[in-house]
């Protein structure tokens, strides 16, 4: 059970628009603070866009998240879970991040997050791009490669742009498979679709043994057929989560630098982070809102309600290792 | 049959953009004019949202769905209803609310619907927030409780917010219940989700014989069976209908306070009140349409759309028991 | 194979947010280039909406699909058809509209398009209202009556506005009928929906023998089995594809003039026009996209999906017919 | 002194979001109405843009000014005028526009205005883009030619566009001119700004006697000696108000179709009407609200205002004429 | 000379979009904490706005401007004067409100304020609509009438609303002045402009004494002559400053519930309030930023810069006490 | 006297919402076309903001600054200036960015713009941030130190930002001072305004002899003689012209990423940029124009008509010295 000190402030006492806004109205406990010794499961933003190819934002999303979450209530309709009871949980900030400059940034993150698996707190990462991913992994992953389920309109699994740029939000994959971060037998990507540049990425995916499945197959199978053979893939051993908004269709998250059309719905979202209860998590990462594309705050919303439900398996799987 | 004189104006007369709007484009009635005398179905509006906890708006609620209703055509493209045959339709106006002082609000609403059922006038209410429901069911139901069929995201059964207040748009189907002008046993409430505080509402709201539908439960059985089941809890005793526009996803109804992800889309929703042919409907409401976190109107669009909808069964309701 | 002259510029290569922005980043021919002799598919323009009975904005259509087009790739992940590998694309640039007058405006647009036919060219249009398709039939129809696809939520079928007046985005295909450009027996309409004035659109239509799928049909049966259907009416024989955005539910396509609720997803729309591989398509358009409507750009980057899944089928049928 | 059954509701008494909305919640008199008769001013709706050469929206500019209306109060805080308490005022209602025949509504709109000025009432006019001014000058202007006091960016005197087509929202004074319903030695037109096409306008306005006051010499003079210039051309003969939302500058009125930036403030627009005091007003137009780009309804909520000035030196020269 | 620790964070060092957001990036500190004795200016927000009798919004004013504040430096480039090297400033929180229950919320605003004030802190206040004001002069007055310079469209004296309710945002200075919390002598409000319901808010305010300076009269004077006036009737005793975010032309500020078109400039409000250094400020508020109805979060920016200039004049007087 | 190949297509040939979107409808050549030799005046699209600091978008410039430029027209209603006519104008496209690679993409444009000084061609910038000016800069100011006359709300002299990184929008003027392509003597700033981090910039700007007009002087002492002065330290030595469209308020010019309240108005902005006839001009620059944060786009447009005047005083110059 966990520390009431680490439980949030709930919309009955505090309204939800008043008060400072801290990840889901969670205490919010800077590197310095003692009290985070005791923490179990962090949450984490990473304002930073520097990898985007196309139309930037991200680098605002922590910022509209915290926001939204002052919305979240505690309990998990479906499951049941309370993800404050099973663990404590805190708000840790925001990584600094340097905007004009990729490569400090992406040291400054691997930083901060080493500190974090130090502590031995499971980091809930709010981004951000899609490249927060890859600092996070160099952290997380330094001592073995890691399984990881993703969601995902695009496998973020190219090679280079712009004439062999090699960092970007279309490449962090990639680059945690060839430096060994993540174990390309133990990755799943779900949700892939959207017209290609040429195939590559997916070719090359499928070659080192990463689990493609197409939207098309999404739709065909179900979502208990192919989140059961993801379980299946990932297996005991440490798996990290990586949701990408765009994985859901833009009708329900329009906020994003890359929608693609004829995705997922939300409850359909909302069923495939339930079923990874029971897999071995170690960490996750909700990326891509961007507020400046997001007219009505619907995509914000929509993201807090994704981190809720992964903080649910996640603070489950944390105490079912205790 | 009706009388002409109670017929909308067309779009093909009269462009759907021209004119001082009234609901569905039905004649203005004030509440000293003669003709009110005819009406069988009266639509009228509540533009109040004093009982909101988190996000205001809904008090503009009613300006827009009067503007948007323009945009409405007569006949049910599935059922081949036109309500507006049926029987005599027109819009009585506002209701004047205080928007300062909920009390004087609470009986200003009771003491028009009053007047309303006393001129045996089923009314179709555009809201202002969920507590407007309250008020007017203490005037339907005065002569002995009431069934309802209620779609919703939340069960609105709460107890009290804000350190014991009693009278917000979380509470007033559990003030009706307790007053007893809505009948526990006959109430069916579709759709509930999203994260809890801590399901005392659920708790409290099954203890009196309330039949709470999930949406994850309303997903798997499908609609036809639930509302099977809704229409056999309901019998041939009068019923009222109160839809909240959350019920819908938030993809689809982006402009309300407290929109809940992971909800049925607008076909879904024509469905289920397509499916309360049949009931004995003595008057419906469609609330929380909130105006300002709407940036596309497509909200009010929809929520027209679902007042239509309402009005056909009414209507078919009315003129069966004629 | 076609001429890498005639290749769209990747986003790899040139951000997408850059350079003037043609559609799908093809060369622009103006109607003196020598290159156009050598097009096969051609994307055209025509900023027009004097047809609009409701909301006007289809006039800026081109312009912003154009400008979301630069966000497109080649290859389709479905079908893995790249109709810039099947045949020479170009943009063709614009009709040059008179937006005060309707009757040259519809002469002009004949004009343009009997030059595109004389030179061989498919062509693939965006508008516009939906009053643009019936100039562009008028030309490609010439030489004897023509099958279409249509999808949409109205049948266009009407008769006459505002007391006797023909030409609107209402009532396009029912003068092309009558005009003997298209063949009611080879006509299918898809998505049907929405309340209606009277029906008489539908009867007549019908009577003409024209085949109407409503919206509930088309849920019911299923878009495998409706779209076989719809393949046999149309046989081998030329066919043009009328495709208004409001076909889709305007959850997924808020920003056009009358939009009405309960439709399909974007994904539906996609697997429609997919089911159009092995039709005898000579041309196509994408009506009703209306940017003012549109406050987060989604609906664009919609429409230019679907003149994406277009040009799939559009340039296989041109390729497999060479 | 005024009939109090003519008097707008007060927000004190019924919200400024409640109730139908007429013109600043006056009674809303329909043609057959009885107490039409005792109307000396009417406000009238023209919602037509079919005039209109750039972006389209004018159509819904009365259904919003009548909106934004019901925010307004009865009391002029600089001059002290009560327009209400000045003379009979009321909501006439919207002419019915044929939105796809230009023609047709020429004639409406004029046959519409003859009734009006029939009855002796002086029309407040809320378009419509400009060339609604054409056939109401035509109806007030049947007896002999009037003066005009023109706000405008725009001179409006241009002969035709897009290949000789003589009536859009850029020619309406060259024809009212030509036709002899306005004098031209007795127009004057202030606010005249933005890059030109050749000047040819202005040429031929001065060669007919009009007096054009561009925005350079508006600042430069100032609005006293501009206003009085102006009230000396003029004279005591019967003179028409014609203001142009673009007068004003687009960051103060965004929601119009052709804005020109370095225009004036708001307030200098205010004192430029309160200077016609004096006039021999006979009716006036407030026109190119465009809804569908303004964001925040500020536009909207200006032209309410600036009606209200107009109506209250409107309503004063009335009076004082009796 | 302040302590560093109450020093805000750099936007040279951490930037501007990252971070949880105190107001000025300053330390938040609550109430238990032991810091808050060392505090000297404290920023306090106030989330309610259950007097507002038209557009609600106000409730989510102090989030949006703690959001924007984010953007502030620390240097005022006229004056020279940097607030927090002059005093030790924090944010201070949110009051709590009820929204759903006026009177309570009253009474916890002057709670806090009276704790606020017995530890010697001068609070600066982002409210909130007007009737904020209120409960806090309840608690700064209650050893003796304070003066109030108070910039603001409209008077905020009146009586009451919808049949004698005089608890709004229209009514807090007569209720502080029939209290005794403020002295009507050394009372000035500048800018008050817009159409009147009666005028009687201005007789009733010039009868007791207090100086109102319309609009018309402020930018004929100037400011330098209108501001000398100010400082002489407010002299050397205790001032409050109050100022609604309306003052402002609604161009600079349209998130505001009740906008009055024809009022000064941003630039003319910061000299406005530069123009206060030398009066004997002991607190501040700046009420009704509306985010719901600012599209571009334009408003909360000029709110934020408003509330540093503020900062400045009243950190100067701290200073020049001590 | 120019060549009518590079005339601009008018408005009232080809709608403005009609056609391929260039800049001001001039011929767009692509750096092959054998037609550039001919160029005098060439406009030119950096979509670039990886130097921004805060809130991103100016990448999406040009691409929108395009597109309102189509509304714009050709002779200048003040000075009578058709730059059109006084020399040869073209659009010559974007540089292609590298949006992940600061440094590659400074190389990129010098690159660019070497070869198009090489032709003899002005080029008229629409950017991107303002570190885009740098490598402008560097290819311009290769054979000698250039002077500036520099609108902005900022000096952008800052030395480094988040630790020492040197390269930002904040800093291109002092980079650009060290490097020797701008003579400091010869560097006007006007409009600088906002509070400041320290001032440092300010002191080192004026320490190299950059002059820098506060807002506080420039209102103080008016337009006419800033300009004078101006003028005066440039003399006739070639000069750029940088304008940063936060030079003007926010309430004009809402879509930036660093908006300061408190500037001048779109009227007293182009009254600046008439104040530079007589100056020998060999290029400049509109930079920060931010569609994301721009709901209207009203600041695109606004950029057009600044582009438009700067147009206006280069092409005199380039003919004067012809």
């Amino acid at each position: 059970m966990s520390d009431p000190f680490f439980h949030p402030i709930s919309g009955q006492e505090l309204p939800r628009f008043a008060g400072v806004p801290s990840f889901m109205r969670l205490p919010y406990l800077t590197p310095e603070d003692p009290k985070r010794a005791e923490v179990e499961l962090g949450l984490i933003g990473i304002p930073w866009d520097a990898g985007t190819t196309n139309r930037p934002g991200p680098r605002h999303g922590p910022r509209q998240l915290r926001d939204y979450s002052t919305m979240m209530r505690r309990v998990n309709p479906a499951s049941g879970l309370d993800p404050f009871a099973l663990c404590n949980c805190a708000d840790l900030g925001d990584v600094n991040p340097n905007p004009v400059d990729l490569h400090d940034t992406l040291e400054r993150v691997t930083t901060f997050y080493k500190a974090v698996a130090a502590q031995g707190i499971a980091p809930m990462t709010a981004g951000g791009d899609h490249l927060t991913s890859l600092p996070v992994l160099r952290a997380l992953g330094a001592d073995g490669p890691l399984g990881m389920i993703h969601f995902d309109a695009h496998t973020d699994l190219y090679d280079s742009y712009f004439g062999g740029y090699r960092y970007t939000h279309g490449t962090p994959f990639r680059r945690a498979i060839e430096e060994g971060v993540l174990d390309p037998r133990r990755v799943v990507q779900i949700g892939i679709r959207g017209p290609m540049y040429d195939g590559e990425d997916i070719e090359w995916g499928r070659a080192q043994g990463v689990r493609i499945v197409t939207i098309e197959e999404f739709f065909e199978r179900g979502i208990a057929d192919v989140m059961e053979e993801a379980r299946d893939i990932l297996g005991d051993a440490p798996t990290y989560c990586s949701f990408d908004i765009d994985f859901i269709d833009p009708a329900y998250a329009p906020g994003t630098g890359t929608p693609e059309v004829g995705g997922p719905t939300s409850f359909q979202a909302q069923q495939c982070v339930r079923a990874l209860e029971g897999l071995n998590l170690i960490g996750a990462d909700l990326v891509e809102v961007s507020p400046p594309f997001d007219p009505s705050g619907g995509t914000a919303w929509l993201g807090v309600n994704i981190m809720f439900e992964i903080m649910c398996v996640l603070a489950k799987s944390l105490a079912d290792r205790r």
